[in-house]
């Protein structure tokens, strides 16, 4: 025989599939500032109680819950679906929950108006009842309150608790012989007036007694969610990647920063910055052994110099760092860091915590490798090391003083091969007291680990948007980054090249293949980026069949400026993005159907935007298609568009739409809608 | 600065989205004894090391943990979902878990055996780390694995740590000349002698040392998710539900028992069989006064005679009740009872517990009532009641009596109206003992309260079946009962009609009606049940517009025998259910195309068996079609079909198969694949 139930009534409420919740709260789902959090549930109980429900949300610095009514998404139906939202306010991590409650005189007034409908004569014990809710709201009723309840209380005790035999209506005390049809409307044949009750069943009143009345039943959630709040540039960004050695330093930089703020970027970002090792350095071309002018790749950080703290001698001093940090502020452009977990043989770490280091039995020290790929030029940081304490401490303090020097983002290299629990730490730590700073993921591996890298805290990743290029390709994962679930907690950036990445469309596409996949970027993604001679077009691969650039940029010092042939289109598409807030979302895109496959389309739509971009794939043809709007978009039956690249006008309409889109004229439309 | 990482080691293993879990495991998923429970989980960590994973089990009276092996789904790719499975074989609550681990051996091997493929001469440090692995493994080594592991250890050591420049191959002991030839070619450029290795690369170490070694990085759920196992009926059963009233009281039942076993029926579901209220009782077709001849109906439980304990003098004592389930468990055939928690004016309990109903504050007492409709010969118990530990156990106390005389199934009426927490504390209680009582929710209500009934622990579900009678209706319900996640928990039972529910589709459809949906129910869900009448396709409603039975049996005693014309179909298709194992699960349905809206066709397949039904929905015209047997199914280009229902022969194809079927020669094809 099981033990009797236990002396606390158990809760009737049921609040189920609470969403957004990433992993059953196991980790934050992520909004930046100004956002709305939509929460919904399913909340219901057994019987036909009237249910009441709020979100109750607590900002990072608030004392106590704030709560934001619930509804029923469809009240039409009675369906057990509820929402709420509120605004977030501040970076950190908020927390947020569902309290459920049902109300007895809401109840009670439901079922009195059923039964007044349905012509029930014999109201006695529905009255008593009222009465008792009545009184007890009295109790604890506000002073503006009470006088209502009270009025209420009177009229309910003066109320017949059945109805005559007779079909004359019964008088309710006030009510005007011009209301007597409509109350002789609402009786039934032989039943109470319906209008009488409405002194008790009006809706100031339900208020007034809600107010005054303890939450009956009340239920939330076993534990709060997690909310990780961050800055618009978490979600909303233009990336420029730039070698601020190919740059003339620093003060180079500084003197290019006017001319990137201009082209309407949000984040410079700079690769490692530091002393590079000397030892087994790279050459040309990631060649074996490097000239003694070679520089090295920035990436094998740490020499004589310093490591992961220190900046290089060539590229200027941290005070000329610092003041390119102001000047970049000032023009409203943050400068992003690369933090790479790894050491070059000459890093000072070497000497100073050799147990930080993978050491074989025989003595060895092991160089980061994955067979057959080697990288001789650095060492892996070993996290499984005795001291490893130590070891993250000391990795968190490099961040923090970055952070120390204005820096309010970071690129993280291949995060993926470090722990993840020594990720959730290490930007926790960063948050606890920097909650406004960035940290990019750039993992180029399987799924689950890219995904887990933003479960446990990173803000915004690189993704496989260099490899998507065909038209079902973009789909697919477009879809997927923004309908699957993942825009709750995976911030896209959709990087065009990076210094690794050269993909082969690019390679043969020339210029056309270059302006699809910048307005691709661009538009698809809130964040994107592109590095430094995409606006070249640059498209020389190391060697036939390898995303590698020839003479990369990684191993030698390029003399740079910033110009080249498609920053027209950069400047035009970054304004475009900033104009339109429909391009600073992912997860309000529509593919929409275009009738060819080397024509892709979809709109993006928030309140008062509509934004339809169509662009061609195919760099070498000219292309015909029908681009479909479909009528659920809900956009007038014809409207008119504007092309923001060129400014050209066209009527649209829900149903198909020609579109001849080529190298010679254009590879894009990004048209907005002028009246959605 | 936040706190420094505590002192032990996070794990880097993490595992994730894990399957079957039910509300993030807040309720068990189910399984009947004898399946087989397929746990799956997204498992995987930073680095390329080798990793390991397990089920573990354990069944209610287990003392500890059982293992299974998991293995990556789709090992090829090196996806990180993992698999793996068990057994389960006994009734009662199980429980499991995931353990992963990585494998440091293995994950030598798999590098070394990388860098042997790809050349590298230089192999010192590598060995070095495997001599320590081996020497860890020897310490911990069962007998049987010592020797080879020293073995390997010896060999280990006696290679070279550095290839020789020669491109002779290098000589492993015990090599053979003829094996020369292959090593040549294993052999890279200038590197080692990958077959020279082969001692310390082969599965049997590789096993030897896993057993030897303890689980590094060992990582579980935090939580063992839940699974309630029960008896077979409860996913696959046939029910027929008769009044005991009509066949002459248990006595009478009893002597049909033999032909409802030669029918093929597992359950006998019996409304209440407790003595009925005499005040407001309720006359023929529902009408408010009785005659003093009219029996009431069954629902209206309690009299002077006594409550939900006692059984109704008409129908026999309770000596002829358990010779009656004596009987049909000679025959194979599980009585059920209905647990209908309400009393009638004359239940005892209202005058020796007053205190568990609805009193209003004027004093009247509360019926049952749902506005506009009320239910006047019957009280509801108060969950709220002060006493309401005392309740509780009481309805426990009634399903426990029942269980002691030989009562394993409870068909439950209107459980929606009750607390989900009562039903989960009772259903618990009843299997605290009879983990093998199955309990059938009776609920016709919202989605919400359908599922969360069937979480808290209904192992049976009354289902919108009846109401769902068009191809695009019947497909999309099934599709949502078999494949949305509900499937783990939620067993339909379809029964075609039920004292309160004659459909329209049944009303104007007569015999062929009927026909199609006795094939539909039968074939569709696992479990089906049929009402007495259906046999003989009754059909005449109390009015037009209303579900009811005209001179409905709930408040008439009819005489009846068990014959009709359906009965041989009927039988026929019992007996295809328990021949066909395919037909005797939900979640293996495949929906075929017809290209034909009246014309439903589906296939079951379950291991080494395959049914295809194609069922008319079209009472009263032919209607040909096509069914389309998708290539994907995996069938044979041509496989030889046979009709079940009249043994007629067919070749079937890959692609479209025609059919006609009528109400002049057959509403449905039964056709099982010969060869599948």
């Amino acid at each position: 025989m099981p033990p009797p139930p236990s002396d606390r009534r158990p809760a009737r409420i049921q609040i189920e599939r609470p969403e957004p919740a990433l992993d059953c709260g196991r980790y934050a789902v992520k909004r930046s500032v100004g956002d709305t959090l939509e929460v919904s549930a399913d909340i219901f109980r057994d019987g036909h109680e009237v249910l009441r429900a709020v979100v109750r949300h607590r900002g990072p610095e608030a004392s106590g819950w704030t709560e934001s009514t619930m509804a029923r998404v469809d009240a039409s139906v009675g369906g057990d679906r509820w929402t709420g939202s509120f605004e977030v306010t501040a970076c950190g991590r908020w927390s947020y929950s569902i309290a459920a409650w049902h109300d007895p005189f809401a109840s009670w007034c439901d079922e009195l108006a059923r039964k007044l409908r349905a012509g029930q004569r014999d109201l006695a014990g529905e009255l008593s009842e009222g009465a008792v809710l009545l009184e007890q709201a009295q109790t604890g009723a506000r002073d503006d309150d009470r006088e209502l309840i009270e009025q209420a209380l009177t009229f309910l005790r003066s109320l017949p608790p059945v109805a005559a035999e007779t079909t004359a209506p019964a008088t309710a005390p006030g009510s005007r012989r011009s209301r007597g049809r409509r109350a002789l409307k609402a009786r039934s044949a032989a039943g109470h007036d319906e209008a009488a009750y409405a002194a008790v069943l009006r809706p100031e009143l339900l208020a007034a007694v809600e107010r005054s009345s303890a939450r009956a039943g009340l239920v939330t959630l076993p534990e709060p969610l997690p909310l990780e709040v961050d800055p618009v540039l978490a979600r909303f960004s233009s990336w420029y990647e730039l070698f601020p050695r190919s740059f003339g330093g620093f003060a180079g930089v500084e003197r290019v920063l006017p001319e990137i703020a201009r082209l309407g970027f949000d984040v410079l970002y700079l690769p490692p910055i530091h002393p590079i090792g000397v030892k087994n350095r790279k050459g040309p071309n990631n060649s074996l052994v490097a000239g003694p002018d070679d520089p090295g790749s920035p990436w094998a950080i740490g020499a004589a110099e310093g490591g992961h703290s220190a900046v290089h001698p060539d590229l200027g001093t941290l005070e000329d760092f610092d003041r390119m940090v102001a000047r970049a502020d000032e023009l409203g452009v943050a400068v992003a860091l690369d933090f790479a977990i790894q050491c070059s043989a000459d890093h000072p770490w070497l000497s100073e915590h050799p147990e930080w280091f993978h050491r074989r039995p025989d003595g060895t020290l092991k160089y980061a490798e994955n067979p057959p790929k080697r990288y001789q030029d650095i060492y892996n940081v070993n996290f499984d090391s005795d001291d490893w304490p130590a070891l993250w401490q000391a990795l968190l303090d490099v961040v923090l003083h970055w952070v120390s020097h204005g820096v309010k983002i970071f690129r993280v290299d291949n995060p993926h091969t470090k722990p993840l629990p020594f990720w959730q730490w290490l930007i926790a730590g960063v948050h606890r007291h920097h909650p406004d700073v960035i940290m990019l993921a750039e993992a180029f591996t399987r799924t689950t680990m890219m995904r887990a890298l933003a479960k446990v805290g990173f803000n915004q990743s690189y993704t496989y948007f260099t490899w998507k290029n065909s038209r079902a390709e973009l789909t697919e994962y477009v879809t997927e980054l923004a309908c699957s679930g993942m825009q709750e907690y995976y911030r896209p950036n959709f990087f065009a090249n990076t210094p690794d990445i050269l993909h082969a469309y690019l390679q043969h596409g020339g210029r056309p293949a270059f302006e699809a996949r910048l307005v691709l970027a661009a538009t698809l993604s809130p964040a994107y980026g592109i590095y430094s001679g995409f606006e070249h077009c640059e498209n020389v691969p190391v060697h036939t069949g390898s995303e590698e650039y020839l003479d990369s940029e990684k191993y030698e010092i390029k003399q740079r400026s910033l110009d080249g042939p498609l920053l027209p289109l950069i400047a035009s598409l970054n304004a475009i993005r900033r104009a339109n807030p429909a391009l600073q979302r992912l997860d309000n895109i529509t593919f929409l159907e275009t009738e060819n496959d080397a024509l892709i389309a979809y709109t993006k739509r928030s309140p008062g935007n509509a934004v339809i971009c169509v662009v061609s794939i195919d760099p070498d043809r000219e292309q015909q298609g029908l681009a479909v709007l479909p009528a659920s978009l809900g956009l007038p039956p014809v409207c008119a568009v504007t092309d923001l690249l060129d400014g050209e006008r066209y009527d649209w309409r829900i149903g198909r739409n020609y579109v001849r889109l080529g190298p010679r004229e254009r590879m894009a439309h990004v048209l907005r809608v002028d009246a959605p």
